[in-house]
């Protein structure tokens, strides 16, 4: 069977997003900085980006697909017309609405029937290939409350956010083997298998 | 001049130690998991271990010195008669006591009037070589807000400990470079040079 995946960034002292997230800074204050081992150092930490997009099917909460903001029915996400992803990508939301299908293979499918159906969906639609979970941080703590996730994969930046939103809070008791450590200058990427 | 270091092993989510820390469990609920790469991989952390003995004159906190519960002034310590640090350590404490030479090399000095006093006292001993901040988490912070430490050496246990004592809550803006990544399967050690 597929794994599911989930590759996320965060601060050395645990955060995803600084505080203060509003739509001109979608990551907070300080927050869009724990990026920057992905756009300044993209050669160093290839295999790690190609992880990040390896994966068969998507998950992602609305605010990941949608962006920032307000938005309407018309709003094809805040990914361009040839998102990342090349891939079906579902959308967690309370929004029924038809497939989008957008350029390079993506296409949009929005759930509303919740995380279960989702994974459900997604393994479908991945065959015998990985499922990620492309997050943000409270999709991703839903997935791991719910023992759903097999590997986690945390790329931990040398920055201290002090406040903001915490990917690991109230995440439960998480027995995690850890299987893979490697750097550069900007990021520790570290892989850990969820112990069921 | 010599560098002053800093080692802390941390969870994945931050905590120095895990909730309910009292004399029976000095690290707290779960905490004492946090060390299990040094007494069940020595062998394959082996420089980390190093690092972490091989300063010149060591600080640490007064519960650092004494262990958990009470104690009075007859009180040698919980390192046992010869303890691992073969170096002047000075104790930050409000007791003024006489030093306290103890097997092996390590001489326990009591320094009642604060952090930069311990260490300018531990400079001295110390010569060209480094200086170690030993803990708790309370010491590391002060030392940390306050600037003084050269280098940062993490030690990320794999598991979630959810509350307890987080180490850098509080240590404010701290402009930290990654200079080194490695690890073994219970542990991702990283070495952060502290930018002033």
């Amino acid at each position: 069977m597929s794994r599911v995946t989930c590759d996320l960034t965060i601060s050395l002292d645990g955060f995803v997003a600084g505080p203060n997230q509003r739509a001109e800074e979608p990551l907070g204050d300080g927050g869009e900085r724990l990026h920057r081992w992905m756009f300044e150092e993209p050669e160093a930490n290839a295999a790690a980006i190609e992880g990040i997009l390896e994966a068969s099917a998507y998950i992602m909460g609305r605010n990941m697909y949608a962006g920032p903001g307000e938005w309407d029915e018309e709003w094809r996400g805040w990914w361009g017309e040839e998102p990342p992803y090349h891939a079906p990508v579902f959308v967690l939301t309370h929004q029924r609405r038809e497939p989008l299908e957008m350029q390079g293979g993506t296409t949009f499918n929005f759930v509303t029937d919740g995380i279960e159906s989702a994974l459900a969906q997604a393994r479908e639609a991945a065959g015998s290939k990985d499922v990620a979970v492309a997050g943000g941080a409270e999709t991703a703590r839903q997935f791991l409350s719910a023992g759903l996730i097999d590997e986690l994969r945390l790329h931990i930046a040398p920055m201290v956010l002090g406040s903001g939103e915490r990917l690991l809070d109230g995440v439960g008791d998480l027995k995690l083997e850890q299987t893979e450590v490697s750097g550069s200058s900007l990021v520790t990427h570290v892989r850990y298998r969820v112990v069921r």
